[in-house]
C-alpha cells in the first residue's frame, strides 16, 4: 500500500523542519501506516521528502527489508549500539544511534506525533536535535484518505463482521423464551442466554475468519440506554438487544465496525418507533453524504429527524440524557476510532473517507435502539460496505 | 489490589519531584497499574506520597468512582474542559485542565515514563510544570514484585494456558502421518495439519476460558529453528514442533507463558539428546533460582549445562548462530515481556518475581527445541506455576 504523503512534504516545507520520526511499535497505527511494518517492539520510522528509513534491531532486519514499504532499513548494530549501551545504558545508546542515524539522513529537526515518546525526545534535543510534537493532525488527516487497496481490506473485515452479525441472529433465532423466576429470560440448549455466550459466538466466528476484537457490546434492557455498557448478564424478551460488533483484521489490521439492534419476542410500539425513526434517520445520513458536504451536515441530517419527532438530541438540548446522546458517526480505519468526524465539529467529507453512520435513541426507561452501517464516500457520494439486512425482530 | 509504593515514594523525594504522572489509556500497564483502572482513551493518573488522583471525561467518571483505586477522581468538566476547548482547541484545553488539577494537588514538578507523550509534556513546561523522564525502572521494578493477588492472577492464567495445551496434544495424538506429495505432512481429519489450524485451536480454546491473545508460536522444522518465527503451513512427522502460548486474562489483564516442543513420530537421536539437555538445563536453572541469587547466576546455569555438552550458547561466542541463541527467561505480568531479566544483565531475584524458565536449542539443519515453565520466586525458594507435563512425544 503506497499512501500520497504529499500533505506531510507540504507540512514539513511550511513548518521548516527536515523530517517526520515515529518511535513505537507495529500496534502504532501511525507507525504501521507509514513504515508498512508490523514488530512487537518500538522501532524507528524517518519519513523526509526524499525517502522513508526505518531502523530496527538485528533481530528485525531480515523482515524489514522484505516487509517494510521503507526505502532505507538500517539496524542498530549498524551504529555500535552494543557497546554504547555498554557504556551509556540502553536508552542514551538508542538515542545516540538514532542522532547518527538522523545525521546520515541530513536530518537535524524533526515533526513527531503528539504521543511521540518524551525520554527519546528529551534525549534527541540534548544531542542538538529540534523536536516539535505535530498538533494539526496532518497525519491522520492524510490516514482518513484510504486507496482502495485499503478501501478494500476495510469491505473484507466488514464480510467477517457480517458473519458474526449472523451468528448471533442464530442464537437469538433458536433462543427460546423462559423464564429464571426474575421474570422473562432467554434460553438457550438448556441454560439462560447471557450477553458473555453471544459474545462468544461473536469472537469464534470472527477468530475463524481471521479477525480479533478486544470488545464487544451486546447489551440489554437498562444496559442498552448507556451507549458506552459493553453489557453483561441474561438477555431478556420483549427488550432491545444492541449488538455493537467492531473487529480487526490480523493479517491488514484494518477495522470493520457494524450494529443491530433486536428485540426477541414483543417489541411494544415505543420501540418499533424508535427503530423506524432510527432507520429514517440512517436515511437522511446517507441522503446527505457526498464530498464537500461536512459531518456537521450530515449530524444535522439525523438530529433533524429525531428532533421532528419531537426526541431531544445534543443538539437540541446539550444537558440531555435521553434520546440522541452521541455524534453520527466516525472515521474507521487501522483505527477503530479515526478521522473524519461525522459529528458536531467534523469538517469536509472527501472521496476515500471511510466513516459510520450509527443513530440512536437512549432512555433508562426504555433501553437502547442503535443502527451502523460503514460506508465510503465516492466521488459522486458514497457506497455502502454493510449488506447485513436491518431488521428488528428475530 | 493495592502496590506498595513505597520505593516510587523514595525516588520522588530523592529526584525533589512532588508525583509521578501518567498520561495513557489502560491498555499500557503502567497507567493500569497505578489506576487500577481500565478505559480505552487516554486518561491522566497522579500518584503523590498523599495520594492516587486520576482525571477523565465525564463519559468514565461513574465507572473510575466505582472501579479505579484512586483515592481522588476528577473529571475533565470540572475544570471548564468545555469552554477551554472551543477558545483553544482540545489539545491545549486538556494541558490547561491537567495543569490546573496539579496546581490543586499541589504539584508543580514531575516525573513521567519514558514513554509519556511528548504534546502534552510540552504544554505542562509551557505552563511552568517541570517534566522529567524517569529512566531509572523505579515503577517497572515495583511491578515486578507480585502480590499474592497478583500471582493468583497468573496462576489462573496459566490454567487456561495449560488448557490449550492439552487442546494442542490433543489435535497431535489425533492426526496421522500422511504424505502430501512433497514429503510426511500430519493429517487430521482428512486435512493436512497446518500452524494455522493448531493455532485457531489453541486461540479458541483460550477465549473459552477468558484469555486473548494477539500472537501464538507453533513452528515446525526450519521454521523453529528461528526462536522469532511464529511458524506456518503444513506440520510434519518426525521433526520437532515448537509450541509456545503465551495469553493475557480479558479480566485481570496478566499474562502466561509456557512452551513445549513436540515431534510426531520418530524423534531421532539429535533432538532426543537436545530434549534431555533442555530438561536438564531447565532442572539447573530451577535449582539456582531463590531470592538473592542474580538472573544472571540463573543464565549461566543453563549456558553451563549446554557448554559442558559441547554446545555453544551466546555466553561462550557471542556471534553463534545455532545452539542456545537467547536469554534464559522474563518477568511476566501486565506485560509479557518484564522486569526482572533472567539473562546476562540480569539483577537480584526477589520474593514476588514471577519469571520464564525457557532454554532452548537451535540450529537451520536440524530445527529447534525450547521448554518454558512460568514460576515464582518465593522467600525460600521458588514454586512452579505450571502442571502442564513435560513430553517430546505424542
Amino acid at each position: 500500500m503506497e499512501p500520497d504523503l504529499s500533505q506531510l512534504e507540504d507540512y514539513l516545507a511550511s513548518a521548516g523542519l527536515d523530517g517526520y520520526l515515529v518511535d513505537a511499535d507495529g500496534s502504532n497505527s501511525t507507525q504501521r501506516y507509514l513504515s508498512g511494518f508490523d514488530a512487537p517492539d518500538p522501532f524507528v520510522t524517518l519519513f523526509t521528502p526524499e525517502t522513508t528509513a526505518i531502523l530496527v534491531s538485528s533481530l528485525e532486519f531480515g523482515r524489514a527489508k522484505k516487509e517494510s514499504r521503507a526505502d532505507d532499513v538500517s539496524r542498530l548494530a549498524d551504529y555500535e549500539y552494543r557497546s554504547l549501551a555498554a557504556e551509556h545504558g540502553t536508552d542514551e545508546a538508542r538515542a545516540r544511534v538514532v542522532a547518527a542515524w538522523l545525521e546520515d539522513h541530513a536530518v537535524g529537526s524533526i515533526a513527531a506525533p503528539d504521543r511521540f515518546p518524551l525520554g527519546p525526545a528529551d534525549r534527541l534535543r540534548e544531542r542538538g536535535i529540534a523536536v516539535e510534537a505535530e498538533t494539526e493532525d496532518v497525519v491522520t488527516e492524510i490516514r482518513a484518505r484510504k486507496t482502495d487497496e485499503e478501501i478494500e481490506w476495510i469491505r473484507e473485515a466488514q464480510r467477517a463482521n457480517e458473519a458474526a452479525m449472523r451468528a448471533t441472529n442464530d442464537l437469538l433465532d433458536a433462543a427460546t423464551i423462559g423464564d429464571d423466576g426474575d421474570g422473562d429470560v432467554l434460553r438457550y440448549e438448556g441454560e439462560v442466554l447471557t450477553s458473555e455466550r453471544v459474545k462468544r459466538e461473536i469472537e469464534t466466528t470472527l477468530l475463524e475468519r481471521g479477525c480479533a476484537l478486544d470488545e464487544t457490546i451486546v447489551a440489554c434492557g437498562a444496559d442498552a440506554a448507556d451507549p458506552h455498557d459493553r453489557g453483561s448478564g441474561p438477555l431478556r424478551p420483549h427488550e432491545p438487544i444492541i449488538v455493537d460488533i467492531f473487529p480487526q483484521s490480523k493479517a491488514t489490521k484494518y477495522h470493520a465496525d457494524m450494529t443491530r439492534t433486536f428485540v426477541k419476542g414483543d417489541p411494544g410500539a415505543e420501540i418499533r418507533e424508535w427503530f423506524d425513526l432510527t432507520r429514517e434517520a440512517m436515511d437522511a445520513a446517507f441522503d446527505a453524504i457526498e464530498p464537500g458536504v461536512t459531518g456537521e451536515a450530515v449530524h444535522d441530517a439525523v438530529c433533524d429527524v429525531y428532533e421532528d419527532a419531537g426526541l431531544p438530541t445534543l443538539r437540541s438540548d446539550p444537558t440531555t440524557e435521553t434520546g440522541f446522546i452521541h455524534s453520527t458517526g466516525h472515521g474507521v480505519g487501522l483505527d477503530v476510532h479515526e478521522l473524519p468526524r461525522v459529528s458536531p465539529d467534523g469538517g469536509e467529507l472527501e472521496p476515500g473517507h471511510v466513516i459510520t453512520v450509527e443513530p440512536g435513541l437512549y432512555d433508562p426507561e426504555i433501553g437502547g435502539m442503535r443502527l451502523e452501517d460503514l460506508v465510503v464516500v465516492t466521488e459522486d457520494g458514497h457506497e455502502n460496505l454493510t449488506e447485513h439486512p436491518i431488521e428488528l425482530r428475530v
